[in-house]
């Protein structure tokens, strides 16, 4: 039986929760918040803790789930865990991932523990597409898309504008774009070919309607380089398309052997995005656990676990069940 | 650089010297044959060597790229050059791969060697969609599903029937099939659900088109359990069909969290199918290399060998560009 203690309980933790009631080999010993754990009450009843109460978990449990968000918990958090347990997380600051690693890399080394890092759809699962589709077809390129699905960060961006009550943004694959990318043809597709962003908005009483549609327009990165479009809403209306966490997307390579073309593709259509990132997450927490058992330290991404450590099933069944 | 060197000339064997030429950490030493050498003259005038010259090249070659045939060559042949080198095939005979690797597991690990099996996209990457998917998705269900493209077995087997002069079947997932698989809802699939079987006859002189028809359809295993269309075409037809290698396929797994419904799909569209499969070896052949001479011997699969090491490029480059 594998232990995990999960750290946080938003909606990825509850994702976990959820999860490990298909993973019959693992046992959740409990919930570590930095809320008053009286004041949590965890979906099946897990047992909370005080994350301080942390230390005197050492050697109880064998991974730790960590369920913070990538912007400040994960890069203060990780590293401090690691000394104690072996951890997993979903941190996804691309550009920061090289960094991260290096950092955990050592302190994993030092500590005997093993930390996966930026498990989940992507990076993660799409991360694998990435780079197994390249080095099966390297006479080629390939394109990621994503949605139709929220983006937390546009939509914080919109609400962050004078008069807007409330926002919620979808990020959508256009249609063509996908046509495109799969025709097996050499296409460049820009940011504003690829992707739609569509905005749904509640304003104060008073708010220039104009202005805010404008304002989000040519927000630069945001959504300057990309078709934007702008519906004004009720506050009850995006409350109700708030409630929806589905998402999903596209990994898409296109390539040449020798004067043959072929395409591979990765879709995901997520019913919620948290529960599906939380399962990734459960599937990798045993791997984890089992290199760890092998002797592996240091930090790992998916890139470097390979798929039968995921599965709690014998070899031999896996041989017969899988390849 | 990993010498590598190709057993067998066939449409394999042809599909890795093409395949090599995006390697550019990768050189051939040579293609060693059981015809005489001086017959065969490869696409970019690779040395062409008998396989019984084999053994003084002992110590050369870093990994022997076996692209014979699974029903005979396979079984008689690995085990053998095993003793001397590291190997990678493509063995698909699904059933029998335990046995296989047992054996061969056995064997790699006695003299030093790592051998990869069963390397190109069923089995291959089709393997890893099915266990990742599964372990991520424990409570759900998945499906395959081949083509459009030609299955041999079935081509053979219409070639045998008396009055036959030549034959194609392809293989086509139906579309109805492939809605259902995708939408999300528990629906189990029958053979006859999941595939037709379309077959291109020429007959010879005077045979009887309506037997022959009634005869096909009738084959158990090989047709009767399927929708099956024939047509009666000339030989010609059937010859410039046989040009064309594309193949393709679908592996989609559906499955629950707790409430939410989730989708994952991975398909292939393949302009030649043994040019695919050699540009799949590829790319593993550069990870038997690493992982044996990091010190890992016996038998492997595409299961056990993590996504990194089929890229030749350095690891912060890796962590970097895919994840």
């Amino acid at each position: 039986m594998i232990n995990v203690g999960i750290v946080g309980y938003g909606n990825l933790g509850r994702g976990v929760e959820k999860a490990l009631k298909f993973a019959p080999d693992m046992n959740c010993v409990g919930v570590f918040t930095r809320r008053n754990p009286n004041d949590l009450q965890t979906l099946y009843n897990l047992p909370v803790f005080s994350v301080s109460e942390l230390p005197s978990f050492k050697g109880k449990i064998d991974v730790l789930i960590l369920c913070g968000g990538s912007a400040t918990d994960l890069p203060a958090q990780t590293a401090g865990y690691l000394k104690d347990f072996n951890t997993i997380d979903s941190f996804d600051t691309h550009a920061k991932i090289p960094e991260y690693f290096e950092k955990l890399d050592k302190i994993g080394k030092e500590n005997g523990n093993l930390s996966a890092i930026s498990v989940g759809w992507d990076p993660g699962l799409f991360s694998i597409c990435r780079a197994l589709f390249t080095a099966v077809l390297p006479n080629g390129f390939d394109n990621t898309f994503w949605g139709k699905g929220v983006s937390q960060g546009h939509s914080d961006c919109i609400r962050r504008i004078e008069g807007v009550a409330n926002a919620i943004q979808y990020t959508i694959p256009k249609d063509e774009a996908l046509t495109k990318a799969r025709s097996g043809e050499k296409v460049e597709l820009t940011v504003r070919d690829k992707h739609l962003r569509e905005c749904f908005v509640a304003v104060k009483e008073g708010a220039d309607k104009g202005l805010i549609e404008k304002t989000i327009k040519e927000t630069p990165n945001y959504f300057a380089d990309y078709d934007t479009i702008v519906h004004f809403v009720s506050e009850e209306q995006v409350k109700e398309m708030q409630k929806s966490l589905a998402h999903g997307g596209f990994v898409i390579r296109t390539g040449e052997t020798q004067g043959n073309s072929h395409v591979m593709e990765f879709s995901l259509k997520l019913g919620s995005n948290p529960e599906f990132t939380s399962s990734v997450i459960v599937a990798y927490a045993r791997a984890v656990v089992k290199l760890n058992k092998e002797g592996k330290t240091g930090a790992v991404t998916v890139l470097d676990i390979p798929i039968s450590y995921l599965l709690n099933e014998k070899y031999q069944d896996i041989l017969h069940n899988y390849v």
